[in-house]
């Protein structure tokens, strides 16, 4: 008998028929004499349509708190069908929202950060030997008030759970069968890892493999827990993420490509002591979760700062910007949304020379231009033309692993 | 300076228009310098969305915890758009489920009753110069699972919040303009009221004239919360309702008529002590609420015993039925699902001779058939065929009030 945490995403509850095949696998392992945890998404589109009828009512900038209460109701609505479902198939079943599951955030609407997980009526469901249906996505903050953990916050909320239960395997069911060296839908010759370490996860969720929240990831590292990525469709096993894997022979393990970032410009910037702190504070103060950061010389001893964020947090950035546009001296700033981010991960990676170089020869070979590079242990990433992004992805696939 | 509630249904707030126009008549009290409390239902057609979902995955009898927490995130997504919608037209608003506004209730799953108000963050919110947009139709037992108050509820949390802060005022706003002498919809020369008492009012709610649910009267009653019945479209006063009122000159005060009601008949009981408390017992079980009862004596001894249940119990009822099948001695049963039921009702009737004998003298003028009667010191019912409703409330009013 185990504890097993299960995670399932909108795609998976989006219809009856689709909940009830989410009940029949979670019902086969209860079955098993297993206690079970599920955690879920709002349903396929909901999230979405929400979000459609705040815009209505103020399409610049709803208040981030009624934001949160509005999409939590999207789980509230997959939890309490999913409990259906699985009580139709006769096994009991209770719905927890991520308050009654004990889910503490710290008090950032809209990209909170879970501070503890209380799972002493999860435990307490579970002794009476109830399926736990639990909202991903939400908790509550120290005002009483609900608070979303961002998209992707469902794979955070069901590691969470299996860090603080101390389960036994943390399931994330996706479309896809596991964790593949590059998307499958978009690359020919993808191929399906069995093993991979949380860092190499990490590198490959950072980067946009949207397999898994990187978040989420972060936390099973830091709690071991161990992670299987799976098919909610087929029966077959997934990848495994965990510390250590079995050495492959592969040295580039994934290639991933995020098409949704923003790359700002900020050119001419007067070279005065403490200029980057003024420009980064301002957006940190706005939460914008900056990636690659590149500085420059310029002309007549300016400086120009050039940066990567997150398309989704454009409204954040844009008021970030204005601020700091009247903060510091500068001749001109770009913000281009029409660029990507292409990397390849590989733990070893830095220890093999010649990878950089044989990146770039690949992206040479069919025209494309790079923007910006960024390196760290185990990754490159390339800035490039965001039209170039699915060439560029094939190319450097059928270079290193293809 | 006074403290108001308000209360908008989901009609009021089925969409982004409409949610403006509550956000403009709530701006407008609390730019005088009054706290305003909202109480709002789901938008629209959220809730028989929500409860088609539920029967996609059990037609028959989806667990009634699971239906609450389903049928609770209506108010979350209206709330969360008001608010915003208040905060568009530059007011501070902060909107708060039933359970953050403080309402404890019974653990009877779609039927929970109030236990109590605690109306400190509400309170609080109000002290920071908050709109507070409150969740009508839920709360939380002690278990601290989501219970909903059943349809009509978040009248009953509009007077409960009332009633435990004192408020000045609590105003009911509806698609019509007040309290008519009939449904103005149905019946020519309805005529509107300025002022009715908590009694009358209390009978026409109950009869079907879905002005008011019926138990936010009986509370309205019992804590003395002056309640207003207005137009949420014009800007005009509505009927006030209160203890005692200004005599009018009508003696029948209203004309209703309830279509949604079932008429079951136990025939031939053999007739032994406590026969009646074991069919209603089960009834009572099931929180199935039994209005009109009448107990005849059948051939050979037996009994029989009619009763009308609201048709929105039905499952319950059928339930109920099947175990009174079992436990007791009988003929026949059978469940008329065509019947409504017609009523008068006016203080002061049952010291006026006549009243009884007028009403059924104008349903025999256009050929209606009486199946039972039963009155009240300030009303009369009767129950006739469904299709002759309309006509009945017609002929009824014409006579009385017309």
């Amino acid at each position: 008998m185990a504890l097993i945490v299960k995670k399932f995403g909108g795609s998976s509850v989006a219809d009856a028929n689709k909940l009830f095949n989410v009940a029949r696998i979670v019902t086969e392992d209860y079955k098993k004499g297993n206690d079970v945890v599920v955690v879920v998404s709002a349903q396929g589109d909901t999230t979405d349509d929400l979000i459609a009828k705040a815009k209505e009512i103020n399409p610049d900038n709803p208040s981030k708190r009624e934001m949160d209460m509005l999409l939590a109701s999207g789980e509230q609505i997959s939890i309490a069908l999913l409990a259906m479902a699985i009580e139709k198939l006769g096994c009991p079943a209770v719905s927890l929202l991520g308050w009654q599951a004990g889910f503490s955030t710290d008090s950032k609407h809209s990209l909170a950060r879970i501070k503890n997980v209380n799972s002493e009526r999860i435990r307490a469901e579970l002794d009476k030997r109830n399926i736990v249906v639990v909202a991903g996505f939400q908790g509550l903050n120290k005002y009483d008030d609900i608070t979303t953990l961002g998209r992707g916050g469902s794979d955070t909320s069901a590691v969470a759970i299996a860090s603080s239960m101390h389960a036994d395997l943390c399931q994330i069911y996706t479309d896809v069968d596991g964790v593949y060296t590059a998307d499958p839908r978009k690359v020919v010759g993808a191929k399906k890892m069995n093993e991979i370490t949380y860092d190499e996860m990490l590198e490959l969720a950072t980067l946009g493999a949207q397999v898994l929240n990187n978040r989420s990831v972060e936390m099973a590292k830091k709690y071991a827990v161990e992670l299987e990525v799976l098919s909610s469709l087929e029966n077959k096993p997934g990848t495994i993420v965990k510390e250590a894997v079995n050495m492959e022979k592969m040295l580039v393990k994934g290639v991933a490509c995020d098409k949704d970032i923003l790359l700002v410009s900020i050119i001419g910037l007067k070279d005065t002591p403490g200029i980057a702190f003024k420009v980064f504070n301002q957006l940190s103060r706005k939460n914008v979760n900056v990636d690659i950061i590149l500085q420059s010389v310029g002309r007549d001893g300016t400086k120009d700062i050039t940066f990567t964020v997150p398309k989704t947090q454009q409204a954040d950035v844009e008021e970030a910007l204005s601020i700091i546009k009247e903060k510091v001296d500068y001749e001109d700033m770009v913000i281009n949304d029409k660029t990507g981010k292409l990397s390849i991960v590989g733990a070893g990676m830095e220890t093999h020379p010649g990878v950089a170089s044989k990146m770039f020869e690949a992206l040479a070979d069919v025209g494309i231009n790079i923007h910006m590079i960024a390196t760290s242990e185990i990754k490159i990433s390339v800035i490039i033309d965001v039209e170039d992004c699915q060439k560029g992805m094939q190319a450097v696939h059928d270079k290193f692993i293809g």
